[in-house]
């Protein structure tokens, strides 16, 4: 049998549920700043994508700006589609959470079409009465 | 440091989750009049899709049935795919949600294709012990 | 109105969410065993992909590591992507949870395509303190 739960209570899983369901909206929105908080204060973002991992609010908010500004110079826009979240409780202040992102890009006027598929792999802790991501791994299912 | 929780505690996510969870599976599966009730009575669906809003449950269900018996006319099927859902607290009685909604169509025996790329933005509203969907408006990446 | 919680609670809901997050990780990342293991001990799959019901640990542990081998002796990566979660309760035990499943599958170095859009009803019985799937019912949009 394996154990559904992961010892994650409902509480716990709400907040997990609405910071994934947030964040998204945020880089996609052009909101690098309140992105970039999602992230601890030293928090870490590590993709093949990108030549080396980015880390610290400021580096993250920048990343986040060439994310937005690079699809809108394209005349695009583009979606992080997050689903499939899975949570495992580490440690009272520690969660590992895996899902899948979907990165989907639609012209203006033009078709959408799906970009890449990845999986993320993030370590979130208690940040005082939320939690933050402190270290997110990107895989990319083409690698 | 941004706050995930935006004060939804997980009793009302779980509604919240329901109910986004639900209403594809009615208007995909063709079951327009309870699609059309899980808008509170003079509830407005607004999409740049269509040429008008469509408000009121009759005129819900109405839209709802041509939906589905457009795509049954080309024998395909059409699924609204719903993800990143994020839940906003404006007071005690009203949310706003806001999640990617893609539609995806299939034809017998052929490909299934991602046909749009749209978000929703919904003022959410308590409606006796339940949640009701008051205004949603819809709007298109390709826009 | 259609009530939306269908007497599910939160506590209930955080369960299946997790269930539903972490299953496709087993199956896609490999872990047959797991994934077998989240099934009942002579839980059902039935799906018209394949030839016939799939029942019991064994054989389902068989039948997923079949899919992942498929897709390694193709050299990609296939993912279930499980979206629109609706939870059902039947009674103390039972569970009824409709989702939509699209497979996605990306080539080394290559795109990424949509395979397959499909629908699973499951029902799910409580099994000790956690839920298992005693029957899954695949349906394909192109059938």
């Amino acid at each position: 049998m394996t154990r559904i739960d992961n010892g994650v209570d409902a509480a716990l899983l709400a907040q997990v549920h609405q910071l994934y369901g947030l964040q998204s909206h945020l880089i996609d929105g052009g909101s690098a700043r309140a992105w970039a908080e999602t992230f601890t204060p030293d928090g870490e973002f590590c993709s093949p994508s990108y030549p080396a991992p980015v880390s610290g609010t400021d580096n993250l908010e920048a990343f986040a700006g060439r994310f937005y500004s690079g699809a809108h110079d394209a005349d695009e826009v583009h979606r992080h589609v997050v689903t499939n979240v899975a949570v495992d409780r580490i440690d009272d202040d520690t969660l590992r959470v895996r899902a899948y992102l979907q990165i989907v890009a639609t012209a203006r006027a033009g078709d959408s079409r799906l970009v890449r598929f990845t999986t993320i792999d993030d370590r979130i802790v208690r940040h005082g009465d939320t939690w933050l991501v402190d270290r997110r791994t990107v895989a990319r299912d083409d690698a």
